[in-house]
């Protein structure tokens, strides 16, 4: 084959970029045969000679001059999932940055590009323009993988790193993010931490061999961070980080410690990241990922989104499409690094490994409750490794404490908490986070 | 063919660490079939079932079992040299960590992988466990690189990063360096940016599509840096670091900015580099890479050395290759992205990009050296945005003053100082760094 066909679903800002960066020549031998858009009299500014712009997006699947279909649609159901379905059972390899579609139906397509013998890849779908799956898969891969560390959503890291420079509240900061255009007017699916989420499920089923699924993961959103929380952790030397962390769970026993057995832990929540980490590093919408292994640890970092940045990605997809189809090679269609049949069963949500833990509460400036608190502490097993109080905040009856705590299971903290709540001495606004 | 078969010229540090990986099995159908080694009879501490040990290196280059020659002996000549060559005209792969022998041998040995159809891969000579050569050549195929900024050698950024937070001179530093087996006993290569340099060289190829040349590089070392610079770093909100960059010259005229014509500029010296870049950051032996590109920017950081991390690059080129033969794939044999006969001929050393820079002088304590600097420094049309003297030091009649230029050439800035250094109000001890 001569050149590579493709079909474009999707011309928004990344797809306007990709086609014109293959007009460009971006990759040598890719021409572009048939473009998917909503509204087909749009003026987008570029013409594409030769080829034929549709609404009707499921045509690029059955179309004869098309040999890979660039989804750029997004959304994890609809016309995305139709299109990949129906291009991978019609034989064309698919390119696409839809992570909500891949942490959904993952394991359905991955099996429907295997038993096609079809390439379903997904660069752009983690952490933008920053090659991180080709790193892990291909320049790791040999590596045996311990641990993901990733600031994944660029929305909640700028957030927070305004709110740390700023000194500003939660709220406030996310109209700023909204007016900048860095946060959706609707930001849920950012700030909850269920787009780091998806993208850490991918990550992981790469790295541990597990079907992705996003609802292994357990996911804490930023909203309850405060101004305040920046304060304490400054004061102990760190700053605040939407951390995606995905690990094996170390099997400890008397005679070993084990780090191939025991399931996998995935996390999406906000953290306590200490400066001597190099995440805490990482301000504004920038995204990064940290890989542990057992040969190395590297890190890669750069902007998690944007159209060139995604656009990037999506090219970087092509250009191996490319090659592989000129070379005539027998393609591997492992969506995740290996045959599906050998992926490991989701396991469902499973407790984070322990961990270290900042606990913030406001107590009732009333006699005993500092004592009240420290003893249903201790009582649940948790116990203190440094505690600040600070006297009342803007003349209110409340005063902020907060402890970190040694090396406990979380399970121990949230029943801990739970406990702290029935009592009369907090107020409300609890916040916690592990230590890293 | 189902088993890729190996020969590992050189069992140290590396070639242990890769020889136990393939034992347990790290890439699946890789086995090893010979190793070459000086001294057959050495224990190594672990054995390798049906594999064939020989001290006649060459044997490997000529074996009919042996599919791929990974060679991790190093040096740019003599026996590395031979044996690469040999078997690339013996039709057999090359995996090598070895930028020594690339940078100077690179051309022939593309054109001969090109002509026996054979990959030369060599992710391990660059920034040692960081995928760097994966990320440029595939994960940013589609980009138009502008700029690489690198922390290549990890002896330098060692000492730089120790001199930093201890207040220590160079030479005890280097000393420490030496006892912590960071630096050679000859630490010429390392400390005088030679290895950098030879790094960079293969960046850039890849990059540029420039030959590779290690002698196009205009390379300055770390000796001349002083732990006073460090002091007036810190003042300017800036960190010095051995940088290796390489860029595309910008054309400027009057009616257009073009980043494609021009030559590449690379070069290898200490810089000041503010707190504001994110190489800054990269302490200790650590090494780092920053790609600029028209649609993205990335860095990836990790240990630039060390025999798991250079183990891990290795493996991974293996890795690769195990794929691409598995598959059938009509190999594409560039080992610099494209054909040798399409590489732009080395251009010798050229002038870096005009910058800022910093220049430290130590002036003799007599009335009217401060006017007798500025007037030469203003004859050679070296403009000063910051000037910084110190008090006489340690009771030497002698003052440090440092100047942050606005933006200039560097041969103004080195005319400038040769014309300084004439005059009787200059002790030794001269120092200038480009600000990045």
């Amino acid at each position: 084959m001569d050149s590579l066909r493709i079909g474009i679903a999707g011309v928004g800002t990344v797809g306007a970029c990709v086609a014109v960066k293959l007009l460009a020549e971006a990759v040598q031998g890719a021409t572009i045969k048939r473009l998917a858009v909503r509204d087909i009299n749009k003026d987008r500014g570029f013409s594409v000679p030769e080829a034929q712009w549709t609404q009707n997006t499921l045509e690029l699947a059955d179309a004869d001059d098309v040999d890979v279909v660039v989804e750029l649609i997004g959304g994890a159901d609809g016309i995305a999932l139709d299109l990949v379905r129906t291009a991978l059972v019609n034989k064309k390899h698919v390119v696409t940055a839809n992570k909500a579609l891949l942490a959904k139906h993952g394991v359905e397509l991955a099996e429907l590009a295997e038993n096609n013998n079809c390439i379903l890849s997904y660069e752009a779908a983690v952490a933008g323009g920053i090659p991180v799956i080709k790193a892990l898969s291909e320049g790791l891969a040999a590596n045996n993988i311990y641990r993901i560390n990733g600031i994944l959503n660029g929305t909640c890291n700028f957030i927070l790193t305004e709110m740390e420079t700023k000194g500003a509240g939660y709220e406030e900061t996310l109209h700023i993010a909204q007016e900048l255009g860095y946060a959706e007017a609707d930001p849920t699916f950012d700030v909850e931490g269920i787009d780091a989420a998806q993208k850490l499920s991918l990550l992981s089923a790469i790295a541990f061999g597990q079907k992705p699924n996003e609802n292994d993961v357990t996911t804490r959103g930023i909203s309850d961070v405060a101004a305040i929380d920046f304060e304490f952790a400054e004061g102990f030397g760190a700053v605040i980080r939407l951390i995606a962390r995905a690990e094996k769970k170390i099997i400890e026993d008397a005679s070993s410690i084990s780090s191939s057995a025991g399931e996998i832990v995935q996390a999406v929540e906000p953290c306590l990241v200490r400066k001597s980490s190099v995440l805490s590093g990482i301000s504004g919408v920038t995204n990064a990922v940290q890989f542990e292994t057992d040969m190395v640890d590297v890190m890669l970092q750069g902007p998690g989104a944007g159209g060139e940045a995604t656009a990037s990605a999506v090219l970087a997809d092509i250009a191996d499409l490319n090659q592989f189809i000129k070379s005539g090679m027998q393609i591997s269609p492992y969506v995740f690094g290996r045959s599906v049949s050998e992926l490991v069963a989701s396991q469902g949500e499973t407790e984070v490994m322990p961990s270290q833990w900042y606990i913030r509460l406001n107590l009732k400036d009333a006699p005993g409750s500092m004592a009240k608190v420290t003893s249903i502490l201790a009582e649940h097993n948790v116990s203190i490794e440094e505690a600040v109080q600070r006297g009342p905040q803007n003349g209110e009856d409340r005063r902020p404490v907060v402890f970190i705590t040694h090396k406990c299971e979380k399970s121990a903290i949230k029943n801990a908490l739970e406990a702290l709540e029935a009592i009369d001495v907090i107020a409300k606004d609890v916040n916690y986070m592990p230590v890293i």
